[in-house]
């Protein structure tokens, strides 16, 4: 009786893991991801574990913050914007927050890392493991995927798992026999340009399994703090905290021993370390959820998310997760790396903006009050300088409920923000103000005039753009506003400026037709045209222009560095006129010379000397003197388009999807900027690209997939087709849309809503 | 008509006036307070204003901090615990926090100051007040008042007058014409041992009349964090911040000036600005909220409290609730000095524990998590090992509602307690383990023992207290629980801690008593008599036990320092067995030997040597070896009582009351403690203290008034009256309750609280 009711429940075992393995199996998109992909060189992504859009991205650092010496600045700091370098050959230990793909550095909130023998708290030295707590690893010995990664820390042969909810990191160590093994958690380590970048820490152990506390920073973002509360799977036998720092009069606080076996810390330099006793192979679990609002939170977060102490489960479900969210777009293409490009992209592309609020709600607001998020879910991390031109166009097809919760997010900050301003980079209730223009207003544009946002939410955010767009003391907008262009005399950057301030207004302008508020319409279509005041029509390019009227004499197109621009050199950033192609043409001497100018764009040579200070790239992330690496020329190669070349166009984008993108760690030539690059890529990948957001029309290239079949969230399906399609056949012979022939070089978004058939017929040959 | 309507209304005015004039009149006994008493010297009172147990002590600060040095030792800071000391002549600003009395400093958050002319903003020395904002004055052009104070800022005219309600402090400045006058806001500024205790301050400017922000510091309270909302009677002109921090770099910050008009400041040394022109003799206001829990909650209790623009209503509303809480106790003495000694003690006594919790019953928890206060008033500033003594008992007479939700935030900090421990001494949701024993168990054991804490509250309460009293890492706790003292070799102040344990200890057993627990009865009675272990009979003293047994051969019961004994020597800290002075008289010699060491020690004189490590008190302070500015001798005049000689105890209380009260600016010996001082003055002055809190009897001295009324809170009165009293006649002839004699030296809580009369009958001459 007894045997049999075993044989029963191994048969139910075995069917329902072969039922488990066929569903995987029948949409195992994850697969095809590979998140080492730009984890070398300039991507700047990170190889740990998330689920989509994840609050926790739980990661392995390989190189260490701080450096010792308060405020100093960290030279190394930008390689290290994700925590991890693929050419580093040891590990500091696993920490819960990482940008990815960024330019700037912050994050890397409380460090994890087992060990095992005598006690070793500082983390020794990059060249010689052995003298800290860090561990040497070789990528053989690692595995990365979505929502779980793996690697074998070799100092002291301990396996380290991890996996993630959306508020929660999952550890699992299995370590060696010992009765000396530690789990260190580091509440120094951070991730910034200079060192020293905790203000204030705080820890409690609750019980000998229960650990709470929080982190509060000055670094990229100035007042921030993150609460989290751990929890291990077997009780610790001791533990005990060091303080690093040269502390004034503690007061009474004296008549304890505070670093061992004393369940409270606080102060700016701390580190503890858990004891525990363990058999050989014995597994010890870390859940570590985090809150943006208090202890209380980060518990709850942990104990609704992660129940259970079943790693697998979390694994599987986040697993099952990023395959649902993956599988909004299936593709068949030619090679196992295009399919890996395509979904490590995709993948990218959903790992930010990131959750920002309690499994309850409450979130911190940018006025570092709480708040309830009341009918939306509250994101954070929002990179717009560069997710605004095809990370949120994308996800308006793709993740369009999760977009309009991204836009609510932004008018949130904004109703929080005393400056009455949308956000620009914010991040972790901070506003960083990086880079430049107000480009919230054209994600809100383009959600807008895409009809995914409407009625008293849509002119509640029109008024917010508009507040935003006269806010007089920003970055030369009040010279902007009085003299149409921003004078370099009087603020640097200032032809950026003047493009990109030119080009929003724009947005605002569309939005406010579409909304019908004739008065903003006129205002801002009114400076929507500014960007003519810096064109020198004698040399044709984009110049700075001094408070006087008159261009700045000192001028050289090569460079990068205080000519008037940011992140692109002149050739680059005259482009910067994704409103009004046909008039730049024009007015840049018609279509014939300007795809002529194009041409010499992509095909001159950029000299090292003005590589140099091109930033965020490698010199793979260059084509000539066109930048891929960076952001203000992603639209560029459509503009063949409007110049009647758009073989051209596809030729271009093809090459610079071949050049750009390759599955391999240094397969991104520069910062995947939250996804901003990669988004690039699916686009192109899919055969359009929007030029302008903020227009519903989006710009045909030359599709490099086989087939794609987009999921849509209203229920209908888009299928893309690229018939006759291969490497070489990079050229769109013609274009049909539900099998009517398309002729023009643009596809509209309700098009691609309304579900259907877009087929590309493919040559080798240009149809010029 | 309409004159007839403005005539009516002036006459309702009058009479409204009229009515209000002789309500006050009825009950003026704010005018027997003197603010400044204790000013001078060692009373570490402030003069400021505030209204009973209120959040705000908005008072003039005479000394700054920071003294530009990070982390720097400030050996002034003692004398400026409370911010002002009477000998000062300029004043830096006027902060909105204050400790009353206490030794230890911290607090004096939110310096504001107006000035006029160009604009200065470093405070300037001292000796040189025009070198920076802050300003001559004098005694002469200053009034204190309950909840007002008055002074004229000499070096630019200016008249500055305050007043609170619990959570706002309300400021009046009266300027002289200028196009150029200013009210500075001082983040830097704080009150405690070491400069720079700022870690982080945020401020917003959120419209030209509105600012909020907070200010997080590590000081006394380790992590501590007021936040508050500031607001304008006019809007400013112009307004400014100056970071005088040496900053790292600030990314794209760079973008604005944030010195001037750049509405958003945050980081460690900040001093804010806002200017203005004034009309002669213009008044401008400033409502300053504070809150623990956030600048929102801060926002709504200076909406809630504050609604207008009305200081006198704002000020009178404040006096006529100290009236009423003055009036509880109505007094009539010989001397107007009787009257201001009786009131400002008794107005001392009503300023802390401060509340604690937003108006709408938020607070900050030890844990750092919001919490609501559900069913009490959270307080805060518990100086337990102060004011257990006769503070608290004396709340359980006049103020016994007040006592029982002091109880109640006591037990939360409990629950929210990582070491499962009630408060030390604690403030502002921090645990700062001042002094020693755990004194919170006596404050408890004498509310459940008086009946003003019964049911599951006072169980719960119970079990709080023992799981406090086994916290064995707990300052040699586990050594006295395991040998039933402290050894000395082991840790310091051994003798004081070992006597205090078991007096706590006493009182854990009294309440269980009372509640029934026998086996915590049992098991704290045993605790309650290890001060035998510490008596060396062949001394007569109190002396420091070694682990092995042996008592320790160094010794001088003099000195203070390094004895055994901490704010007390031996003659002092030996008498310290309140809860069984029977015993303690015996195992001294008996009762006419125990007589003569107390006449030895109010007699006899302590050198100078040994008055140097003497803490907290002045020369003054100090009657022959008697220590009355410390509390480890208050109930030492009242042990004639036990040894047959309650003259002596009657001679020596009026002797105390007459040298260590005086109603001068220096009249207080040494520091208030919180009120405990001022206990101790009240108690005696009526007639009776409260020797072993957590018994229900209190010991019969000799009253120093000639009636006193007491107003209890159940509707019942009680009256003391002091037939033929005078300055001479200090000896009680015989004492009746309702009529009839009493004939023991101690009355009891139930026959105080049962209301009726009773009458010291006075005399000249002592009944021996």
């Amino acid at each position: 009786m007894k045997k049999l009711s075993i044989g029963f429940v191994l048969l139910f075992l075995l069917l329902f893991l072969h039922l488990n393995l066929s569903a995987q199996k029948s949409e195992n998109y994850i697969q095809h991801v590979n998140p080492l992909i730009g984890t070398q060189k300039m991507g700047h992504t990170y190889p740990g574990a998330t689920v989509p859009f994840g609050s926790v991205q739980l990661s392995p650092d390989t190189d260490q913050q701080p450096h010792n010496i308060a405020g100093k600045y960290n030279k190394d700091a930008y390689k290290y914007c994700a925590g991890y370098q693929y050419d580093d050959r040891t590990i500091v230990g696993f920490s819960h927050t990482h940008f990815s793909g960024t330019g700037h550095s912050d994050l890397g909130d409380f460090l994890i890392m087992p060990t095992v023998g005598d006690l070793q708290l500082e983390p020794g030295a990059k060249d010689n493991p052995k003298s800290g707590f860090r561990s040497a690893f070789s990528h053989q010995n690692e595995t990365a995927e979505p929502n779980y990664y793996k690697v074998l820390l070799e100092d002291d042969k301990i396996l380290a798992e991890m996996t993630t909810t959306t508020r929660v990191g999952f550890h699992q160590y299995t370590f060696p026999q010992s009765d000396n093994s530690h789990i260190i958690l580091d509440l120094m380590h951070g991730i910034y340009n200079y060192d020293d970048k905790n203000v204030w820490t705080f820890v409690r152990v609750e019980n000998d399994r229960t650990i709470v506390g929080y982190r509060q920073t000055n670094g990229w973002a100035r007042t921030r703090t993150v609460y989290f509360a751990m929890e291990f799977s077997k009780p610790f036998t001791s533990y005990g905290f060091k303080n690093y720092e040269n502390q004034a009069y503690r007061g009474f606080w004296r008549k304890f021993d505070q670093t061992k076996n004393f369940p409270e810390a606080a102060g700016k330099q701390i580190r503890a370390y858990f004891d525990f006793a363990t058999a050989k192979d014995e597994k010890i679990q870390v859940k570590f959820a985090l809150s943006p609002v208090s202890t209380e939170g980060a518990m709850n977060n942990l104990k609704t998310e992660t129940p259970d102490w079943d790693f697998e489960k979390v694994k599987r479900a986040g697993q099952n997760e990023w395959n649902k969210e993956l599988g909004k777009i299936a593709v068949t293409a030619d090679t196992k790396g295009d399919l890996i490009n395509f979904y490590t992209a995709l993948y990218h592309t959903f790992l930010s903006p990131t959750v920002y609020m309690d499994a309850d709600g409450k979130y911190k607001g940018l006025d570092q009050n709480v708040h309830q998020a009341n009918g939306f879910t509250n994101y954070t991390t929002f990179s717009l300088w560069d997710t605004y031109r095809a990370l949120h166009p994308f996800f308006n097809i793709v993740q369009p409920r999760r977009n309009r919760e991204m836009i609510r997010s932004m008018t949130a900050h904004y109703d929080q923000s005393v400056h009455k301003m949308l956000p620009v980079w914010s991040h972790y209730a901070n506003e960083n103000w990086c880079m430049i223009g107000y480009h919230s207003v054209s994600v809100i544009a383009d959600a807008i005039v895409k009809g995914n946002l409407t009625g008293v939410e849509a002119q509640k955010a029109l008024d917010a753009s508009v507040q935003t767009a006269r806010t007089k003391y920003y970055d030369g907008l009040e010279y902007y506003m009085k003299m149409g262009y921003v004078p370099e005399d009087k603020n640097s950057s200032s032809v950026s400026k003047t493009l990109e301030y030119a080009y929003d207004d724009w947005t605002i302008a569309q939005m406010a037709k579409k909304l019908k508020r004739t008065d903003v319409y006129d205002e801002f279509i009114k400076r929507s045209e500014n960007w003519k005041n810096v064109y020198d029509a004698s040399i044709g390019f984009m110049r700075p222009k001094m408070s006087d009227g008159k261009f700045r004499v000192k001028f050289d197109a090569l460079q990068t560095h205080d000519q008037g621009f940011i992140e692109g050199n002149a050739w680059n950033y005259s482009l910067y006129v994704p409103h009004n192609p046909d008039e730049m043409i024009r007015m840049m001497g018609g279509k014939q010379k300007f795809a002529a100018h194009l041409d010499e764009l992509f095909t001159m040579h950029l000299p090292d000397e003005f590589f140099a200070d091109t930033e965020d790239i490698t010199r793979e992330g260059i084509i000539g003197n066109y930048v891929h690496g960076n952001e203000p020329s992603h639209h560029v190669a459509y503009l063949y388009n409007w110049a009647d070349a758009p073989h051209k166009t596809q030729e271009k984008v093809r090459m610079i999807l071949k050049n750009q993108y390759r599955p391999t760690p240094d397969g991104l030539g520069g910062n995947d900027d939250c996804g901003q690059m990669s988004a690039w890529f699916l686009f192109s990948t899919l055969g359009f690209y929007p030029v302008a957001p903020g227009s519903d029309q989006y710009s045909l290239g030359s599709p490099a997939i086989k087939t794609a079949v987009l999921k849509l969230e209203n229920g209908k399906t888009m299928t893309i087709e690229a018939t006759n399609q291969s490497d070489k056949n990079v050229y769109v012979e013609r274009v049909s849309l539900n099998g009517k022939p398309l002729n023009r070089h643009y596809i509209t978004h309700a098009e691609i809503m309304n579900g259907g058939k877009l087929t590309f017929m493919m040559s080798d040959k240009p149809k010029v």
